[in-house]
């Protein structure tokens, strides 16, 4: 049996059918067309209908379809409830996708939750019963994995990792209307805002990025970073510092046995893993800060191997 | 049936026999000895026989025996494993306990998830899903509950809420060795400390005690407060708005329903609340941040009667 994953993202969409072991067999990915959800979900049933085609795949050929959305999900309804980026409300994904593909099963799951999934089937998830996922991006996402199962909280929306405040002397203002969130301090906004800032402030770092050839962005600067510029490193143990916050209040409430970090920011996660570690060491308490910290294996398709692991799921 | 109780704190114990409903039938309190556990087991044994004599009841009426205790417990194995105040380690409570009285089922927890276990069959645990419980005295202890279940985490120490950074800018020591503890702003201990403080610094706070013949401590302030003073509301602010960050943390990372409350402080949690609300409102993600905080209906006998609710969890 075959599995279709659809990860719609706030601006990139991949279609792929996948095996029961998370391999991808085909894949296609174009940009999300956020004016009308309706627009982008035929789009999604054309792309979904192309791959079936060219790998003579019939509908009950699958175990299901699992859908990865860019905002609240009910998951239970495989409704999207909200998406903050394109203001979509209450799109009836999975009944529109099932009808129009004639995929009886089919899973919705809000993106980070998905990673979170995908990453315990087909990631690193399944060294642990307690994890903690984390999208390090734009903004800072979560999801938490306790005792092998996800938390939803109260309402569903548990893991809002990015809102959480690691600032209070200086806080920064956070597109949420708070102050002093990790989104704030510790995502890659924070990266390229600091970078920003250094080069303004710094004549050398200036210099330095019109040397390599480098943009006042977050690439440029770990890339100093990595050639040794302390402006860089500076700014990058800055990042680490709030992450190793947030990561403490994760481990003193959960006792959590590791985290595990996606999204952009974790191609640098190694320049900025000695200050998550100082910052963890100063914050969380001391019998159970020796957890892991790593990279997410599963990449840019975490979100779409998660999409896959909803269809495995109970 | 009956349920045999016995809560071992830091400075009292209480041993008692309860219905399953959680009412108490009888119940005996003596200090605790710390010198030697091996005496202090040898007290309580003594103490329920005496029970159980003069409730003419025999070891097979009871459910089984509960047991709440002040340090980091083995709950599968019955141990105790190290009592911090005490300097009891390896403790196997349960083994003596069960040969000794004759009861052969005997359930130990940690005082903490005890409290929140009896919050859950006895309290007002039962109207939640997901809810924290917060022992708010000389020290701040927490336990989470989240589907219904304790959550414990990867090595058993999971709801270390004393212990969350509340403060940055000006953190004080806490006798876990790290900064800006909690514990360390939000606890008796620290409503104490800057009560002494503002004695020291205020003519007028000092003033206002002597008058009415109050002592420089939490309850002084306290009923300072109810008074009005403005210095005294002051300070219960400031503890306030750090419960409120802790609080927070534990709403953004679990979306949990509740804050439920015990310990000496809670008593005061009327002139804390509107702080905490102001905290809460600042801090915790906007659409999950409508939670209950309550004090516990529990009172003084919230571990004796998670004691007892232990012998009933399956």
């Amino acid at each position: 049996m075959y599995i279709a994953a659809l990860d719609i993202g706030g601006t990139k969409t991949i279609v792929a059918i996948l095996d029961e072991n998370g391999g991808i067999l085909i894949q296609e990915s174009f940009p999300s067309i956020v004016a009308r959800y309706e627009t982008h979900l035929e789009l999604c049933v054309q792309a979904m209908k192309r791959l079936m085609h060219r790998t003579e795949l019939q509908a009950e050929d699958f175990t299901g379809l699992g859908v990865s959305l860019p905002g609240i999900v009910d998951n239970e309804k495989g409704i999207l409830l909200y998406a903050p980026y394109a203001n979509w409300e209450n799109v009836e994904a999975a009944g529109y996708l099932s009808k129009n593909l004639g995929i009886s099963r089919v899973r919705c799951e809000n993106d980070v939750n998905a990673c979170a999934i995908g990453e315990k089937r087909f990631g690193l998830g399944n060294n642990y019963t307690d994890f903690i996922w984390m999208t390090v991006s734009t903004g800072v996402g979560g999801a938490v994995v306790e005792g092998s199962k996800l938390v939803r909280g109260g309402l569903g929306f548990a893991g809002e990792l990015g809102h959480l405040k690691v600032e209070y002397k200086s806080p920064a203002h956070c597109p949420c209307g708070q102050y002093g969130c990790l989104e704030a301090h510790g995502s890659g906004t924070a990266l390229i805002r600091e970078t920003r800032k250094r080069r303004l402030t710094s004549p050398a770092f200036a210099k330095a990025l019109d040397e390599m050839g480098l943009k006042p962005d977050g690439a440029g600067c770990a890339a100093l970073a990595r050639a040794g510029n302390t402006d860089a490193l500076d700014i990058l143990n800055q990042i680490g510092t709030y992450l190793g916050r947030g990561i403490s209040y994760c481990i003193n409430i959960l006792n959590t046995q590791a985290v595990v970090i996606g999204g952009g920011v974790a191609a640098s996660l190694d320049l900025l893993l000695p200050s998550i570690r100082v910052s963890v060491q100063q914050n969380a308490f001391k019998q159970m800060q020796d957890i892991d910290i790593v990279k997410t294996p599963l990449g840019y398709e975490a979100a779409l191997l998660g999409a896959a692991a909803l269809v495995l799921e109970q």
